[in-house]
């Protein structure tokens, strides 16, 4: 319908009197032109010669060159030929870890061994906000324009989106154990409230919830964290059907039950839960995720890091579960852009699936865009380049000697493309990285910040001998 | 003993008097300072804060901060902190077909359907000669500086090696099928040893002979190359142990036997061997493999995107096998420069052998150098910064977003870094990436004619629909 009524409107155009025809132009702030517009609508359109026209924080109008004679914008980039796409959406991250990436990479028992005791050591309003800052910078040098996080001082991270102008859903922990924001569980949902209540409005932020994980809550945390979800209409993130731990844990309190069958029995299983990993589920517990409408993070690139396997994505996917593609934290990934995995996830799904035709790059490219934006509830604000959508946008170069030449472009994101590769990236309408210069903040600042974090962990945790690297 | 020459030369430099220090400083072309070295010599000897010094072709010292004092330098390079390591060596790639890439991918026996139809219609001397300028570019933009080729009209390939200077083997392919640049076996043989000839005293390039696969010629032609490759001391690459197509054509030929003893029991395991892929190995064969001296490409992110398992890489590795990354083909990897795969290669490894310590960044970075110059038998030039090698040197931008911070550099090269992040080239003593500029080519006319060389491949396979996309 909406390529429809571009075409009318570009006939309706060139009928117009040449010298007159800027009278009749429609007014906007942006416009890409000469692009290879990779819309990710339902029929998945490409515009080989394309134009994406956005006003105020919306796109208005996305079709073929004809659209440049229909416009007048503020500002025109022309991409010669670049592929022009949604912005990438993260389902799954810890933003703020990125001050203690490459640290005890790959030791057993990694989470309650390091990352625990290094976070009850380390983890601060500070060290928030200057892993977050860094994180940022590199999601948008990578081409994600939203992403969901959980940890600990949401507050903090809210404040470096705000400020970067990218756009986030913000999850604060809530666990049972004591951490750097909150004695206990109930501690943290009052944080959580807060949190929520502070951001609710903001044009860019969802705050939500975010337990940690099943077996480090008790039922009735997760209950009421669902119960007020619900109430309040914001979003509960949670780390579900991740490790055997895990699994053993939940089986010993529910009577044998899977994470995601307990998760259903004690109704906390909804439209508003998105669970990260998904790695041990079965054919039930996968009807148990259709029927309840929740979303589904894969972060396939972090689960084959610690060898805790591959979740059957693809089969969820087929099936139209709300899925996408997420990096997890920069300890576990160890980088923040899904598009460093792309090949990754299209190559893995066809070794443990033994098909060279699985996981095609389009069904790729879909998990990242409108499969990560359907994961978050959020597909009818982001996730493809449509008349009416938020002008989230990423423009990818093209020209570097990895890219050439494209007869296809999903297989030339999917197999050759690196987050290096991406040129522009837009949020709401504003442009916040312009041939890779960060137009809304200090980077040079932002990495001084991180490198002078780094020498209190070395002084905390590493000459201690406590981190062996 | 390097180690040792160099700091009792440190000693004596700093007993001279400061003043006329100058002059009993020694001469030297190029040093790169301020630079945290990865050396992978034997003992994985790093520099925190390391100086690299090159005189002609050579490294002629390698140490910490104090031989700034005893080299004076024609160019200096003060790499502020990056890391500087030995050039990557892709043991076994297709240069020219970049011109291809993101053509067909995934469709099943895409080599017999459509690869070889394709190449039958497309190779020619321009083809070989636009594809290579365009893969080299990549590579070298990419960390490698020393890879290993097998196609058609490699001295045309050859010329390109010469202009960038880069370092290369390059195999003439010999293949029962007529072909671009020879009608059979016998007159791919004659093409290789003309070339052969040709380029035998190059002081970069090592021409070789590329039998395509045992199963695609005959056992005489096999036994043919393997006695002259001995006679002429040159290497022989093959594709080995890569189907299931391949064993079974073997194993009808042979009476049961694998690709790797047929290959031994025809005499054609030995030193000047590189088998590329070797998935289908079993503990038999590893063992053949050793005691021939051979060497091994191991090109898994090709693999897997075909769907055709993991090879046994690490086990290979762990016992000693000459062993190390390539990336196979643009039309198979899809890219050029192993520093794309590391992480998969890592990560892909922990998945399979369900371990998450097996295969730590250290030997992924071992494999993508050292392990790599000894699969290639080049190991007393290249594969590491020692005093005495070669200078193929790449520098690695530890600025970039996705590089903060670097407690560990094996782990931030292999979990984060992307060929975005390679900053600086140097082979053969000659700077030839700086600050990602190319500076021995004019990469804009080379990216060019492969954009020119589309056309003919857009009109040829694929509007005549021969080639989906």
């Amino acid at each position: 319908m909406k390529l429809k009524r571009t075409l009318l409107a570009s006939a309706m155009a060139s009928l117009a009197l040449f010298p007159f025809a800027s009278s009749a132009m429609e007014k906007a702030d942006l416009m890409i032109t000469d692009a290879m517009v990779l819309t990710m609508n339902q029929d998945k359109t490409v515009y080989e010669s394309g134009t994406v026209v956005v006003k105020d924080n919306k796109i208005i109008a996305v079709g073929d060159a004809s659209l440049e004679k229909q416009y007048q914008a503020k500002q025109v980039l022309h991409v010669d030929g670049d592929i022009v796409m949604p912005g990438l959406i993260n389902t799954h991250t810890h933003v703020s870890m990125t001050v203690f990436r490459s640290l005890a990479d790959d030791v057993p028992d990694r989470l309650h061994r390091y990352i625990f005791p290094l976070e009850k050591k380390l983890v601060s309003r500070d060290m928030v906000r200057i892993g977050a800052n860094l994180g940022n910078v590199e999601m948008v040098k990578g081409g994600v324009t939203t992403y969901a996080d959980m940890y600990y001082f949401e507050d903090e991270v809210a404040k470096t989106v705000d400020k970067i102008g990218m756009r986030a859903i913000l999850g604060e922990t809530v666990i049972k154990f004591p951490v750097a924001d909150a004695a206990n569980a109930e501690e943290g949902i009052k944080y959580a409230l807060n949190f929520i209540e502070e951001y609710k409005d903001h044009p860019r932020i969802t705050p939500a919830f975010a337990p940690h994980a099943p077996y480090t809550n008790t039922t009735e945390i997760l209950q009421k964290i669902s119960k007020l979800s619900l109430e309040l209409d914001v979003p509960v993130m949670i780390h579900l059907a991740e490790s055997h731990r895990e699994e053993e844990k939940i089986a010993e309190r529910s009577d044998g039950l899977s994470p995601v069958q307990y998760m259903d029995s004690i109704g906390a299983l909804n439209k508003n839960l998105v669970g990260a990993h998904m790695i041990l589920v079965d054919d039930h517990d996968i009807e148990l995720v259709k029927k309840s409408d929740m979303g589904v993070a894969h972060n396939m690139s972090a689960n084959i890091k610690s060898a805790k396997g591959v979740s059957p994505a693809l089969k969820m996917y087929d099936e139209n579960v709300r899925i996408g593609l997420g990096t997890d934290g920069p300890m576990s990934g160890n980088t923040l852009s899904t598009i460093d995995e792309f090949n990754q996830v299209a190559k893995v799904h066809k070794l443990v699936n033994k098909d060279r035709a699985a996981m095609p790059p389009i069904k790729v490219i879909d998990m990242a865009t409108m499969g990560a934006a359907k994961a978050l509830h959020m597909e009818d604000k982001i996730g493809s380049l449509e008349a009416g959508k938020l002008a989230d946008i990423i423009v990818i170069d093209t020209k570097a000697p990895n890219m050439v030449p494209v007869y296809n472009p999903y297989s030339a994101l999917v197999y050759s493309a690196n987050s290096g590769n991406v040129r522009h990236s837009i949020v709401d309408g504003k442009i916040i990285m312009q041939d890779r210069d960060m137009l809304t903040v200090d980077e040079d600042k932002i990495r001084q910040e991180a490198l002078d974090f780094t020498k209190v962990v070395r002084e905390t945790v590493i000459e201690s001998g406590e981190v062996v690297q």
